[in-house]
């Protein structure tokens, strides 16, 4: 029950590490881009709108689809390694084998650790999935959780750069604060995204600020490219 | 050596997989957005690009990091619980016995086991790895090779819906070209991807179109509310 609930804590920790670093990253760069380019912020912020509707959706309906076709493929193999215990049990009792011969155990004991564990089916099949396979049993409502947390982590970390654009009509002056604030705001998120993933959380900080600065940098010079300005 | 290959290339599958379906399918929303509130191609062409060079650098540069920590936590990991195996084995014996135990082992069976094992000490730190923290070795230069994968198919994914705004001037007439174009490459790269990861290709491939046309739909719909259009 403990460790259930730190699986899913966690989980829900990287869902919004995974849609906010990207939300605050790819409209950040994008109104700065446009920003280069166009003087008028109501421009910078459709586009940055836009985008933000459309990245959350990609990512938030990218998760959901991501985490049912993990519950789906778990149970289809769930399923044949039940077929395969009724119907071959001595090659599934040779697949446990395998597993322990690979971690140097002597013959006698890897038929006896089959032949303890080919009592219980459930414990077998168990086994086979997570060690054989190397599949972890999904939780069956995660994906709709998922999709949810990953597209509100996108917008909330999307409206922080867009913010300055929707008070200064100048897009170049908004440009300055929005570079203030969001290279202030990815400094923090990396801070604490890595203290909680047991990263050196200063230098982990500064590895996400720095995509964050390249991002916007090279979307601001292209964009000034194209217009020839 | 055969199943090395094997990973390898499925990486570089799921690598192609990221970044394309999200190139395709956010500067496409994008541009179809803009194109809701804005009649020039110009500026669609513009703010894709942007989006284009800030979404490859985030997601490419984003793909480099997450594999570098991978690899980070691995090796701090791997150096842990050798220490652990020199410093105290008989508590690491307990744990490899608590492995065997979930799975209904019998005592004296597990006991076996850990005896055994805590013969060959890099087994043992290998089965500790793999079965008490799940953790794979991550191959060590999958990082960059990774990033460039990621980014690449961001940026040929995204130039593929911006390609009509930049041969026609009115984006409302781009648009149509545009959604044509996007929709049936979704539809193919969702066949291909769903092929390739073993689940339904007809279904897979109408799911990522969905995603899409939705995503671009939401994106069109709120650049016209913003503009009062």
């Amino acid at each position: 029950m403990h460790n259930e609930q730190h699986v899913t804590s966690s989980e829900t920790i990287r869902d919004i590490v995974i849609g906010m670093s990207d939300g605050l990253t790819v409209p950040f760069a994008l109104a700065a881009g446009l920003s280069g380019a166009i003087s008028s912020s109501g421009i910078v912020v459709t586009a940055g709108i836009a985008e933000i509707v459309a990245g959350s959706i990609a990512m938030g309906l990218g998760g959901f689809l991501a985490g049912r076709t993990e519950v789906d493929h778990y149970q289809s193999e769930l399923k044949r390694e039940y077929d395969e215990v009724e119907r071959v049990p001595e090659q599934e009792k040779i697949e446990v084998m395998e597993v322990f011969a690979d971690f140097g155990l002597s013959a006698p004991l890897q038929q006896q650790i089959a032949d303890e564990m080919s009592k219980d089916k459930k414990k077998w099949v168990d086994f086979m999935m997570r060690y054989e396979l190397g599949l972890e049993e999904p939780h069956a409502n995660r994906a709709t959780k998922s999709a949810i947390t990953i597209g509100l982590s996108y917008i909330i970390g999307g409206i922080i750069p867009l913010s300055p654009y929707l008070i200064e009509s100048n897009s170049q002056i908004a440009l300055y604060y929005s570079c203030g604030i969001t290279l202030i705001c990815l400094f923090i998120f990396g801070y604490f995204k890595s203290k909680m993933t047991g990263q050196p959380a200063f230098s982990g900080a500064f590895k996400v600020v720095i995509i964050g600065a390249l991002a916007a940098g090279a979307a601001f010079m292209m964009a000034k490219l194209i217009n020839g300005k």
